[in-house]
């Protein structure tokens, strides 16, 4: 992977950096942003991690995760590079009220928008880690323990630990060189996949008695009062979507969440030739072509039927 | 890894061999046997697969799976070497009854047997079939698109695909060179994890229904009814112990499967602190540390019971 010039220089060159992360934060900028900043702290520069959403509780792991601050009146906009990791617009960080004299997105994601003094976009990069990890290489700076950790959580998270088909040999050459450097892929496996609460599973083995096959989606749902009995939130049921897609047959598998006033949020989890992003589409939501979603304000045989009618109009 | 000199001559030197798999064979002894005998017939040597049991519809996909024989009379034992692919003793391949002029085991499973003229074994390997993919780079044969599908499988399946703790750098890089050589990570997580029928996932929800946690213990079963009513198989429930491994506050989780005149055969998944292997050996069971197994003839209350009383008579 090249790295490009410009944003090497700027990294050289600045001495103060602001770098955000998303709100609803995933692996994948948490462990990006916190890992750079970790790099350029070591080569003597100044940072500040910003994230404006709760630091989610099963990321508790990352090492260096304590310097997140959530607050904007803490950030010196004037003196510092503002760095956007793995998204590209100031609005998904709450940030679209501050003006930055420079600014930089590193980012995997497909982009319309143009906001970024310096733009290194990636679509075909797996994670924004992947880049973080050539990044840091080329910087010259030390893969700490730290570093590792995060870059490897990060990488796994985009790519399902190595099973997503953005899984190339690159991505398996970088982890390598992580684990030498101190990432244990089974604690982290067992971090972001069996540190579940009792309640969570019970969660889930709600939602998979819901589950309904139709035209080939399976319909699977939650709602508020499952959360009651479990003691859950809906932050539990994350990739709750992607169990029934193991039956080979389906299509879809289309996870229905209950939010409040009649609102349904609804995941969509979709097999090579459906495009989930354009099914969302047809309800305002958005995503990848293999997950995508959408909100829905319906009684849930309506919303259901809905689903089904645009699946059958795209396909 | 570092593959035996004596085990290279004989590859070299000799003409014929029978590659022997296990019975009940999963990805490891299939893929390394069949890569093995690819690599040996470019080559320009004579081999035969063996395998006693029926070919698992799991692994449909290797390819080269149809070069198998089940029929021992198709051995020629007098002008071959035998060698026992990921197991160590020829009773675990049904070829106890037959004399080999010569012998090799290449295994990563601990042994306390003596056969085998030659004996690599490496318990510290995470697969055979990473033993197989050193030794096939050793011995100067190309790593083909299907030598690499079926190495990649191997690997991926003794390994939980790279979250098990024996996944180490070596792992990654082996895998990353077989990627190069052509097999796509994506298509063989499809097929194993994503190719169930309708009636298994059914049968993965029956079986959570049934999930009963007591004194850190998740214990869930199913029944022959429960195979009939949902149209499958005993193997249909390969892996269903590791569900509830989720929950982060269990000690073990322990599948009960019925089967005929009273009996139930148990997999036990545990956590790193309890050893499986020594509560399965209470009941004349066996496996490994983290993953063992045994049988019990006892109606389900009584046998749950027998399992409290052996974990805490370990702990």
């Amino acid at each position: 992977m090249k790295v490009p010039a410009e944003i090497l220089t700027l990294l050289r060159q600045e001495k103060s950096f602001i770098i955000a992360t998303h709100v609803d934060p995933d692996a994948d900028t948490l462990g990006s942003a916190i890992a750079l900043s970790m790099a350029l702290e070591a080569a003597g520069k100044e940072t500040v991690l910003f994230n404006k959403s709760p630091f989610p509780a099963l990321y508790n792991f990352l090492p260096g995760r304590d310097k997140l601050v959530s607050s904007a009146a803490e950030l010196r906009p004037q003196n510092s590079v503002l760095l956007l990791l793995d998204f590209n617009e100031p609005e998904r960080a709450g940030l679209e009220d501050i003006t930055f004299p420079r600014s930089a997105v590193i980012d995997h994601h497909e982009t319309m928008g143009a906001f970024g003094d310096i733009r290194w976009i990636m679509p075909s990069a797996p994670a924004t880690g992947l880049m973080v990890y050539s990044l840091i290489k080329e910087l010259g700076a030390a893969i700490t323990k730290d570093i590792a950790v995060n870059l490897y959580t990060a990488i796994a998270v985009d790519t399902g630990t190595f099973r997503f088909s953005n899984t190339d040999s690159e991505t398996l050459r970088a982890c390598a060189e992580l684990i030498d450097a101190g990432a244990r892929p089974a604690e982290i496996a067992d971090a972001l996949y069996e540190s579940w609460s009792d309640g969570r599973f019970r969660l889930l083995i709600m939602a998979l008695d819901t589950l309904e096959i139709s035209e080939g989606i399976a319909f699977t749902h939650v709602t508020k009062e499952m959360f009651t009995v479990t003691g859950t939130t809906p932050e539990d049921t994350d990739n709750f979507s992607t169990f029934p897609r193991k039956i080979k047959s389906l299509k879809l598998s289309a996870f229905f969440r209950e939010t409040d006033n009649g609102w349904w949020r609804v995941s969509l989890r979709s097999r090579e030739d459906i495009n989930a992003a354009e099914i969302a589409s047809a309800f305002n939501g958005g995503g990848h072509r293999k997950a995508a979603g959408y909100k829905i304000q319906a009684d849930l045989k309506t919303a259901k039927k809905a689903l089904l009618k645009a699946l059958n109009s795209k396909s």
